[in-house]
């Protein structure tokens, strides 16, 4: 027997006559041993050609396996001489945006990936209105037919662009969060919006492509990343597995920072995770200049330490259209650090290079003047911006000391590792976010950025057959902790409202970073 | 909560803001508190309408559940008011006759009951004949159209006989023996008739009504009994089912006489079984008379104590056409105890009143002369098949003593109870049986008649939850043993060729039975 993962190459024992075993029972306890498990699934589709097919390939056979909740399955016996690839399918199911990787299920290695605009957009951007219109079983289907047309086009678009046929593809993992996951599988979600806020499904089982009309193998399995509610999605789950999470040794702690703070905490001993709003003000949207990446959008600003001057730089190099979430917490941190604001986070108007007030007659800065702008207007951020930022910020830092500190009685300097998760995260430069004390001060080294771990959940799952338990047992054992927006919280929100703190000795290092005030120039 | 076997209202806490767990998994939940389980499916089809439904119905279902080979899975959820019967059917799936009978799966009641010969006999009246035909897809196909057409057809019947509708039939359990298991499934059966033996599936999973044409609840479920090798099929495990052989504190023995004798022997710690020719003889066919019970058959014979003149019964009352199975065994007692045949089972034409000898110059015994027969012939029985039914007798005696003395060296006087299973084992009278040596002299209180094991163990699947698991687990733990036909089985076969055996102390409570030769009258 070879491979290892989903695919296994198993040689069976000819049956003789002091040895009798059925066909089928003689594949299923030679699997049995393969897997080390005490029962695999051989589905009835399968059964009617085992016996030609098992002696015409000499009791050999390459077979594709997935799993269910209950054990493993058998997908695919295939010709134990057979060498095309064996594919799976990845699929990261964002509100916004949606991602789709080809992998190889023998060896591991992804052959491709392709992002796009998740098409339910067009019903309406958000959540909410998506689930409204999926009310009806006509409007639930409209939705779930765009995200499945999506995902059939472009895994085919992948596919053939590397030579493969969508019917190499025997395995389709997803991770999203609750409400994306119910409408791609169709399940009525106006439970998730209205209280008490019950999804139709926290697990959803492995189901058969042909189910989902999507266009894989005929028999091909699909598995979606369950979710422990209605705020805490499957795509939490994959990026605990693609962290490890469930792992470690010592106390870990991942932060997703979308639309919503999502924070998962622990170690192998324990989880605990909590989400919160922190992140519009984050992530876009919240001054007139926000914006996600594109060409031109600012997503560094640095002060030069001489001039005091904020560098900034665009995405592309090209000339300066707006700033991006990442950008906004490099301005802070720049703002801060260079005097322009003050400790409450107001603009400083007397040392303040750029700063003015606006047409509404509220203090403002210019990062950029209309002249170098890439739109003709002046790229301006005002104190309502800043405000909105200094919330978020200070939501993030006390929903983060609420959780380490409060809840699992650990100080920040505990945790080894400080995962940040998420498209928007991986853009975060840990020194700024800690100079505005948004995150805590912990050594940078700390940090690491992991990119989109609900898609790199999704593929582990494809390779590896342990990580099917792994999610059911974090689901099982994770505590959510209720948020509680009580007197307390707002006392340590209230601190944290500060730059970098009201408490600085939570900020040792950076003492040293603020320069003296600057008079304007 | 309230229900027992697989029909269950179950009652569910309604969510609230503390417990959000959804639709689904509450259900999931309740039903594996309820089952004492630990794993409950609940498939794709039932979720999508869950959320509405438990609204509708105020958070009770009446649940239709039944067992694959890894869970409990749910059939059906249906309104908690929903008074109609849920039913369920069994079916013995015979080589030469089918029953089928309608369970209400609440009340564990039989509703109906009906006998149909196989109409696979259309296409061949033996195993063999079938499985050739079935080499083919299209022949295979065939047969099992047959099969699945005759038991929608009489079971629609059934149910319109009863007001019901077979829309409410949600489970279905059949067994028979291997090959015609295969082919009620549409499974290759080849391997089942050439060496060395191997049929296609030990075990056939439950499987939806839909994938085998079955016209019951389109979500129904099926099962088939699973069988231990191509010569022991699930007929036999259902019978080991119906008899508990594998809950008994002592060991017991069941045997089912048909073209094959048929033996499980044990208790709750062990069971063995084997199978061996022994039947044709006893079954029908042997001799020129011999023929299945039908009006007019003899099935009775016995001696009149005074005159030693045979007396026979026919089944109706009508006049005498030939003789069954167990009237054959009686008229060997008879022929014996009145001296009509000696030890070796040889017509003593001295003593013999009817003996002569037919027109081959062999001897032979008319049990009805011509005048007295229904078919103007005599009812004639030659010493061919006089020696035909001894080796049968001694055949069937000596795979008793192989099994129960040889393998599993008991004495036949530990056997608590001595089970008749089958048709035909119904008939036969026991102390006949013992008279000529081929059951052991034991207690005629311990002989106990089954009748359609076959039937009864698919009933108690239907209802007995308990009972799916005892199969797969008498399945496990069962020995088949192979009847090696050697010398020391021939030596032991020699003699119990004797009536009824050359060791006359095996059977003390004949000593006083034989009567002393009568001189012709």
């Amino acid at each position: 027997m070879s491979g290892s993962g989903y695919v296994r190459t198993i040689e069976l024992t000819p049956p003789a006559l002091g040895n009798n075993t059925a066909d089928v029972q003689r594949l299923e306890q030679a699997l049995k041993k393969e897997l080390k498990t005490g029962y695999v699934h051989i589905p009835r589709h399968l059964i009617e050609d085992l016996p030609v097919r098992l002696r015409e390939w000499d009791w050999r056979t390459k077979v594709v396996l997935f799993k269910d909740r209950r054990s493993f399955v058998v997908v695919a016996l295939l010709d134990p001489n057979d060498a095309a690839p064996v594919l799976g399918a990845a699929v990261d199911i964002g509100t916004t945006r949606m991602v789709i990787s080809l992998m190889d299920l023998e060896t591991g290695k992804k052959i491709g990936e392709t992002g796009l605009d998740n098409p339910q957009a067009d019903i309406g951007p958000d959540v909410l209105t998506r689930i409204h219109h999926a009310k009806t079983p006509a409007g639930r289907g409209e939705l779930q037919d765009l995200a499945i047309d999506a995902v059939n086009r472009h895994l085919a678009r992948m596919c053939k662009d590397n030579d493969r046929s969508p019917d190499r593809v025997f395995l389709l993992a997803g991770a999203g969060n609750t409400a994306m996951t119910h409408l791609f599988l169709g399940l009525p979600a106006f439970g998730i919006i209205q209280e008490p806020y019950i999804p139709c499904a926290n697990i959803p089982d492995t189901l058969d492509a042909t189910q989902l009309g999507l266009e894989i193998h005929p028999r091909g399995q699909v598995f979606l990343f369950p979710n422990i509610g209605s705020y805490f999605g499957g795509d939490l789950l994959a990026g605990i597995l693609a962290a490890d999470l469930d792992q470690k040794d010592s106390p870990c702690i991942m932060v997703d920072v979308g639309t919503n703070a999502e924070i998962v905490l622990g170690s192998r001993d324990w989880l605990m995770a909590c989400a919160g709003a922190a992140g519009p003000a984050l992530e876009s949207g919240v001054s007139q200049v926000g914006m996600t990446a594109k060409p031109g959008v600012i997503d560094r600003v640095s002060v030069d330490p001489s001039t005091r001057e904020l560098i900034i730089h665009t995405i592309d190099d090209h000339p300066p259209v707006g700033i991006c979430g990442s950008g906004m917490i490099d301005l802070a941190a720049a703002l801060f650090t260079s005097g322009r604001i003050d400790i409450r986070g107001k603009l400083v108007s007397g040392t303040c290079g750029g700063c003015l007030t606006d047409e509404n007659g509220i203090p403002a800065f210019d990062l950029v003047d209309a002249a170098g702008s890439g739109t003709g207007r002046p790229i301006r951020l005002s104190q309502v911006d800043l405000d909105s930022l200094t919330s978020a910020k200070a939501a993030m830092y006390t929903i983060l000391e609420v959780i380490v500190s409060q809840t699992a009685g650990l100080s920040f300097s505990d945790l080894e590792r400080f995962y940040v998760a998420g498209t928007f995260g991986s853009f975060i430069d840990p020194t700024s976010a800690i100079t505005i004390g948004m995150l805590p001060d912990i050594p940078v080294d700390r940090f690491q950025v992991l990119g989109n771990t609900s898609l790199q959940g999704a593929e582990q799952v494809l390779i590896d057959p342990e990580a099917f338990d792994r999610v059911m047992a974090i689901r099982e054992t994770i505590t959510y902790i209720e948020l509680n927006v009580n007197q307390d919280f707002m006392n340590l929100f209230s601190g944290a409202k500060f730059y970098p703190h009201t408490d600085t000795s939570r900020f040792p290092s950076l003492r040293s970073i603020q320069m003296s005030p600057k008079s304007d120039s």
